[in-house]
């Protein structure tokens, strides 16, 4: 009775080529760092790495790179999160590229004695988390320079097409490109992508967009929904007019109102922000019917009114908090973050067990 | 450099002694159900059991259960979310005892064919949750009723003092009483404790409060933290009046400002509701300093304003999100959720290393 992931490893596949055909000029990385935000790393990256032909993937830890290296045997696999001299014997033993990001990492690395492996280098066009500024890339040799393989970073306000500063960011990514002239160049994770083609540069590095998130309206419709959550039905009760429901009795019956108890809580991700907002669905006839979480969001339960659902409803075993019509997306909203971090927390969480599709 | 999880058990064990002398006419078992809210349920369970002989415990699902018999040999194990068929294996090779909450659940135990084992059962007092009513439990047999080996329910409002609806549950449980003359009853978990004595009845069920959570106000000053969450920092970083920060530019720097980037993020637990609200810390000469979250919590690092801070902080290589002075119920404030939420998402985020004290 844990809760249960079923996860479309052919929906990721899916998408992952719709960025391909929407970036023809680019290489498309897959980003499959924190686990594949929960989807499983190495079953992501190995479905991509053989059905189609994913060379480059990006991963935070070195601990996640060596997890996907067996799957990867050939690919380039980066460390967006850099490293340090703990992480030196997993990078050569798995043939790891770190991302530096400051003057520090890259003095770091050099005294790492690592010469087979090409490094990737952060720089700063406005983000302002991770990068070295164009006076620092200046300052190196040009054989310092041409130690790095790829050259990245990062858009701030992707998510919004009109706003000026990602032109901005744009534009100062192109001021390095005399310093690194062999290098690779990549700006847009799945967000940017949407932006045009002068924002792809050599490396579009996929991720939210191939995990189902909407961050790309030319490509919005085509996408495949990819992760469906389904949890135990564990009560189905009768409540009076008046009587409070969950933790410090936040909802009220205002009718006669029966409601079932679920078998999931924000031990499993589910934020408690959906109190009394999110819902749930319940497979009815072939169809999706919809039924509001009431109360609060507890560790292990939530509850909802199916007052207004079919009676049938009443003994259903299963319920689904995530699925093809309600989308990670749309439980962000509902629970006031984005989607992002909804698929992260849940996917992410112990106990749900996970069946793969494809 | 993964993040680091310092996990002092000696501190469970003194959590869970003050809340048996404060409960001194009650048996006090310990609630271990999501991997203890994170912390290591084997390891937890091993603790309470070998060095405070604690033998009740508390869990959500039968392969929690099943986790924590091998270091509980002789120990009652409770199942707080029931059961369905499929786990009848485990409850069966495991001698886990289900909570049954409702009079369906009550048939299919029946139906199991189990008599070596007394489950429990949990009654509606008033939080609308889980639970049978008084009708149907006084519409059960006698033998039927002598099944029962605990009785079991859950206050609403425990955090809530002057709350009179906790006295209203613990009448409404009283009821129940006559039905079940020689089982054991509990109503109070960490935070009815603090409610006095005739809210403990025969088992007080702790969790929240051995794991550092301010539960219960007449033992709040004599509680030790149990957590600990050291980060790595990434890169240190110099901006001028008017740079922005982070996603979709959440802060501006209003004078030049020394920043920290964090290896750390809402992958690893750390609410997106923390962004430009939260604070981190460093050692300094012995003591904690702080600094507030600057921008959004991004997926694996967060941004801090060091500009106060004394000028060893910018090569500090090491960060605190949670610490003795900083705890759970701090960071639940700041979040805008609670203790519980913080604790169940950080420490069961998959990254974390786990080192354990005592």
């Amino acid at each position: 009775m844990l809760p249960k992931l079923y996860i479309d490893l052919d929906a990721v596949a899916h998408n992952y080529e719709l960025c391909k055909n929407f970036a023809p000029s680019a290489q498309v990385a897959a980003v499959v760092k924190d686990n594949a935000y929960g989807l499983g790393a190495r079953e992501v990256a190995q479905k991509l790495y053989r059905d189609k032909n994913c060379r480059r993937f990006f991963v935070a830890y070195a601990s996640e790179g060596a997890e996907i290296r067996p799957v990867t045997p050939d690919a380039d696999i980066y460390l967006l999160n850099g490293f340090d001299t703990t992480d030196i014997d997993l990078i050569k033993q798995f043939n790891l590229a770190p991302v530096l990001s400051s003057i520090d990492q890259f003095e770091k690395w050099q005294q790492s004695g690592i010469s087979n492996i090409k490094p990737a280098l952060q720089v700063e066009s406005g983000l302002h988390r991770l990068g070295v500024s164009y006076e620092e890339a200046s300052a190196l040799s040009d054989a310092q320079r041409e130690q790095f393989g790829l050259i990245l970073s990062h858009l701030a306000c992707a998510d919004e097409e009109q706003n000026p500063f990602n032109e901005h960011q744009k534009q100062e990514l192109m001021r390095y490109k005399s310093l690194f002239p062999n290098a690779l160049f990549s700006l847009s994770a799945s967000d940017g992508l949407g932006l045009g083609a002068d924002f792809h540069f050599d490396v579009v590095r996929a991720g939210a967009f191939m995990y189902g998130l909407k961050t790309c309206p030319p490509l919005n419709d085509k996408q495949k929904q990819v992760v469906c959550a389904e949890v135990s039905v564990l009560q189905s009760k009768q409540l009076q007019t008046g009587d409070t429901i969950g933790y410090n009795q936040t909802f009220t019956a205002k009718r006669p109102t029966r409601i079932l108890a679920l078998s999931v809580g924000y031990a499993d991700g589910m934020l408690r922000t959906l109190s009394n907002k999110g819902s749930v669905f319940f497979k009815y006839n072939g169809n999706w019917v919809k039924a509001p979480i009431v109360g609060r969001v507890s560790m292990d339960i939530i509850l909802c009114d199916i007052t207004d659902l079919p009676k049938e409803i009443e003994t259903a075993p299963k319920a689904f908090i995530l699925n093809d019509v309600y989308t990670l997306d749309d439980m962000g909203r509902d629970a006031g973050t984005i989607g992002y971090e909804v698929l992260s927390l849940i996917c992410n969480s112990r106990r749900w067990q996970k069946e793969y599709i494809g």
